[in-house]
């Protein structure tokens, strides 16, 4: 099925587009009346995950409601832990929680990598439903949580404000590190390329917990696992958004990736510089800028685009969305990015 | 009283020193056994800071105990909030939490300046019995939070992950939050002043939540501020540390201060090129490492000092020390430094 909108696909590509596509990291999600009225007849958030035909509803719900050029599956970077055999939790209010954790050895070797077919089918199946009901109005993208993200959680079992637990494996087990790291990475590898398989059009890689590693450590521990990654999807362009990871933008330009994503800490004229001219860049909007006036909304929407002009570019957030954002703000940073085409015509 | 060491102080005046000097931020606390001995007997950590023998006593511990060049004075960033009017409460495990947040003008406007002699005089006193106590063994360092930090939690009233409220009140208000701003920095400068007319042998700002904000953001919200500080404070020596300010290094170079911190995050190499030959550096060991072995403490600090080496330097971790860890690996690390020099010579 061709698409009618694949603006954010040719971004990507570095092919030539008539103006910027625009899509927001968690726009399926809380901001929306629709998504809370699914949400709230369900058990829980893991619920939504696993019911593909809800799953896709939210996933598509962004679309139609507020505009964006792509939807993104909804899903959690959590999956990939518990279909290796850690079970989670989603405690409201508090984020996710594991049970069990790893702590050695035996722990990992217990660890499986899955068959998505058969341990992740609801995503699959919640990607299949999204693009027979998009019809081809616009891209699927699929994703997965960064090895070093997904091995923080494992080691961690819940969010940390210093993640030293992990980072104390890494200093005290290295080698250890490693091989929980590459069973992660395999595991995500299928996963992704099963998502493809499923017809995620693009995919996008989260290092949600980049930025509390040392420059060094984040080349040994993260990086090179995002890299195999990147290799082993060769069939759609891959995002790779590593917040914090400010230090390893000249590296990161060299990962087979198509996309970038920059935080909004980060300058992008320097980004641009360090990462090169042969990547597309996503971002990088402060998601508390929506909690402007629109006049203010669409100021700082103006001044991010005119810095990213003339070189490739996928506009969004520099985080995810947060819940308590006003959906008109979100739309009016929308209509904003798709205005300011006009501005250069 | 003539300082018997007073290494600290002439390297962070970028004089000659026979070695690097060393001290970590928060090495007066809970790794410690003699400090946890004092802390049991009392109701909380406010009281400990609100008694000035009793701060003394835990501010010199790890002079006596660890051997570092400076101590620091035991005490909290989150006193000048309580002085200027809104009371905080220690949570175990929880950290800081405000009552009363600041939410409109007329909130600011029942804010006061607090006159440190009267309201913080606990801190002063600390600091002059720490100073007769110490008997010119080594400096001490007193501290204040950055503007904008203070401002964070004013508005949030205790930690929080997207400190969004703080943000929001930035992008819809920054009239009133540059009022709010001043009102805190001007109580900041009037405290270390107290601070170094109290025996203060150098200051150092925390701005512990810099890397929240965007650059722009940052330049005028936080940096502007800090600015004011250093100006007002030519006495003695005054540290900069705004942990995950990468992106306002440059700026940083600019500021009448003679010591940047770096954290962990922060390539050294690019840092002293970015800030400048005329700034004394500290940092800026990942505190993780003090996880591993000691053998492996003693080259990741030897890696760390090899690329300071030649350059204004006060050695230091990347931020504060975890309470979790071991008293054996700081001094491993401590005395890693201090053999550094044979080294050299």
């Amino acid at each position: 099925m061709s698409l009618q909108n694949d603006l954010i696909l040719r971004a990507a590509k570095g092919e030539k587009v008539e103006r910027t596509p625009v899509w927001l990291m968690r726009q399926a999600g809380r901001i929306l009346k629709e998504y809370r009225d699914v949400r709230e007849k369900l058990s829980g958030f893991k619920e939504l995950v696993e019911t593909p035909e809800l799953a896709a509803e939210v996933t598509i719900q962004p679309v139609d409601i507020l505009g964006v050029d792509a939807a993104i599956i909804f899903s959690d970077i959590l999956v990939i832990p518990e279909a290796m055999g850690l079970t989670y939790q989603m405690l409201e209010n508090k984020g996710p929680w594991f049970e069990k954790t790893i702590k050695s050895q035996a722990d990992i070797d217990q660890l499986i990598i899955p068959n998505p077919y058969e341990k992740l089918a609801y995503t699959l199946d919640a990607i299949k439903i999204t693009k027979k009901e998009l019809n081809g109005r616009v891209p699927v993208i699929g994703f997965a949580g960064a090895p070093w993200t997904i091995f923080s959680y494992m080691i961690e079992g819940s969010g940390s404000k210093t993640f030293s637990k992990a980072k104390k494996m890494l200093y005290t087990e290295p080698a250890m590190s490693h091989v929980l790291l590459d069973k992660i990475t395999q595991s995500t590898i299928l996963y992704l390329k099963a998502q493809v398989a499923s017809g995620a059009d693009m995919v996008q890689v989260f290092d949600s917990w980049a930025g509390i590693l040392s420059p060094a450590q984040y080349q040994e521990f993260s990086l090179k696992y995002i890299s195999q990654i990147c290799d082993a999807i060769p069939e759609v362009p891959v995002t790779v958004f590593a917040k914090g990871a400010f230090f390893a933008r000249e590296e990161m330009g060299k990962l087979k990736c198509n996309t970038i994503g920059l935080d909004w800490n980060m300058d992008i004229a320097e980004s641009r510089k360090l990462i090169g001219a042969n990547k597309t860049l996503q971002g990088n909007l402060d998601p508390c800028a929506l909690y402007g006036s629109f006049a203010e909304i669409k100021k700082q929407t103006n001044v991010m685009l005119d810095q990213f002009k003339g070189s490739r570019h996928i506009a969004n957030l520099g985080h995810g969305l947060y819940p308590d954002t006003n959906p008109d703000a979100v739309r009016c940073f929308i209509e904003s990015v798709k205005e300011y085409k006009s501005v250069l015509a």
